[in-house]
């Protein structure tokens, strides 16, 4: 019951500057960080008690002035990740959730509808909406920035091999494959809608690709392109319900040729769905449902795994993030399965 | 961070029917759930997945099926009481939260004037925009129901009084008085604004103590009438800044006779700021500022005793509920503190 105050309250103790401002200054007062921040210090001492109370900030018992509580230990650039989170969770998330129920019953964003009179999925709306962009654009940023690496460390690309990235949108995962896993012959494809090709190409040559890397437009429900040793799946397969998944897989089999390789990155559930230490739960259902595609959702490895055996496919490794590399902050828990193709 | 999600994937469940469907028929799978309340299943399954984890509802790991969990064990009173608290939060915070920094800083409740085009307080806009009115109102009933029977057990008014219940709208504090402390002579004024008056006649008159109660129109911050002996105050001071709390005391203290009784039904703060089980601070800086009346705000009542006896009374109570009378789901700790005008 008291989940969106709590968030709220947070919230709007850093969007105000009021943590910046103890931060420069400790020991400020109500009365001397009401006018620092653009507050009444009636307003600020209210919504500073939950922070104290959380032991965020702390506040002197005699002078009642405010200082960085636990907050203090927290390094810079772990605050900044979690308040871009944050962010995406206020504007992408906080109003949009209102329409859950309706986002459930009729498959898709109701939310984007009532708030920006738009119809389709939160990756559409990012592209015409600019107040979606700003949401999920930095989030983004941050999560191919952590992500990407360890990803890219998961498989192996054999010398001179054809790589599909299915569903990669601007390029960004054919220039890793080409500059990460570079071979004599290496040729990477990106594999999405047509609106993508133009600035996949400028991006391409940006970085200085445009030799190893082509464009190829389709929709990966229909058919792909064939002859590939490697697919590349990102971040997409908890994006569709299970017979979309279904259909994508046995897609991608014949696009590769035998014994070729998928790698799959997705969100997992964990195998034991009361698994108390996992947050997944709490956070995927609302934000896919009512927030992101109005459809799809995470399954357990078990699942995929499942799903891959029955299109064909032979499941020939799980890897997770080193927990050491987990910062505490994560809510998501990333795997990537490799599958060779049987003959 | 998973706080609105948390709260929109369980207010969802119920909202959906999905566990009135299973307390009729428990055992039911996602693909014989999901037709029933008008749902895919693949979405139905990504929703439970939340209770589940948290033990509300049990899944069978060999049919897939669903029951009720420890929600089988909650009495449909306590059941009904906690829905009514998730609706409110959903139509009347979910979405104003959005606008809390702004709220603050400039001291009025923005998400009504987002949403509603409403200039104004909560309790203006529930008189005019009707989805206000039904977010509040089974509020406001559940409140008075477990609240107003105990708050008249606290104090006592002698035989023949005169009684003004300040800012009691449309006279239901009246109305008990003259029910539950009648005494000859008796008599008991309800005081609020002009608007109010109509309706509180009528009340009046339909419980048959028109005899007994009358209406005053007026302003608490300009002045009350004079020669009371005991005064009721109910659910505003913590709608209040410092200084009109303290404008408004001293014109009860005008209001009373010598060692006339101040009586204040108040939620309070307790005394230790980061009392862990304590859950006002999580809920009301953002219900009062964000979405009730962008300013005021709960104090501990020491702080209130302090202004009590700053404005020239005696504190001669506190009353706190019975412990064994306050559900687990209550996030509100109320006290009522009389006080003596001192001569």
């Amino acid at each position: 019951m008291v989940g969106p105050a709590r968030f709220a309250t947070l919230h709007t103790c850093f969007d105000l500057g009021v943590v910046d401002a103890l931060r420069k200054e400790p020991g400020l007062t109500a009365a001397e960080l009401g006018p620092a921040v653009g507050v009444k210090p009636e307003a600020l001492e209210q919504l500073l008690r939950l922070p104290v109370k959380e032991g965020f900030l702390a506040q002197d018992p005699d002078t009642g002035g405010y200082a960085l509580g636990t907050l203090a230990e927290v390094p810079d650039k772990d605050l900044q990740r979690v308040l871009t989170f944050m962010g995406m969770v206020k504007t992408g998330m906080l109003r949009q959730l209102y329409w859950l129920a309706d986002s459930v019953r009729s498959g898709s964003v109701v939310g984007l509808k009532e708030l920006y009179g738009f119809d389709g999925t939160m990756f559409a709306a990012a592209a015409h909406v600019p107040e979606v962009r700003d949401a999920w654009g930095p989030l983004a940023q941050n999560e191919t920035a952590s992500v990407y690496p360890w990803f890219f460390r998961s498989f192996d690309v054999p010398a001179g091999a054809r790589v599909l990235d299915v569903l990669g949108g601007p390029g960004l995962g054919s220039i890793m494959t080409a500059q990460l896993k570079a071979s004599p012959g290496l040729r990477v494809t990106t594999f999405d809608q047509p609106f993508f090709e133009a600035e996949c190409r400028r991006n391409f040559a940006a970085q200085g690709v445009e030799e190893q890397c082509d464009f190829v437009a389709g929709d990966a429900l229909r058919s792909l392109p064939g002859g590939y040793d490697v697919l590349l799946l990102k971040h997409f397969v908890d994006m569709y319900d299970r017979e979309d998944v279904l259909t994508i897989l046995r897609n991608c089999r014949q696009a590769l040729v035998p014994g070729g390789t998928i790698v799959v990155l997705a969100p997992v559930y964990p195998e034991d769905i009361t698994d108390p230490a996992d947050y997944q739960a709490d956070f995927f259902p609302a934000y896919i449902l009512g927030c992101v595609m109005g459809r799809g959702g995470l399954q357990p490895v078990s699942t995929y795994s499942s799903w891959l055996e029955e299109c064909g496919f032979e499941v020939t490794g799980v890897t997770a993030k080193d927990p050491a590399d987990i910062p505490p902050d994560a809510i998501i828990n990333r795997v990537v399965i490799t599958a060779r193709r049987r003959d």
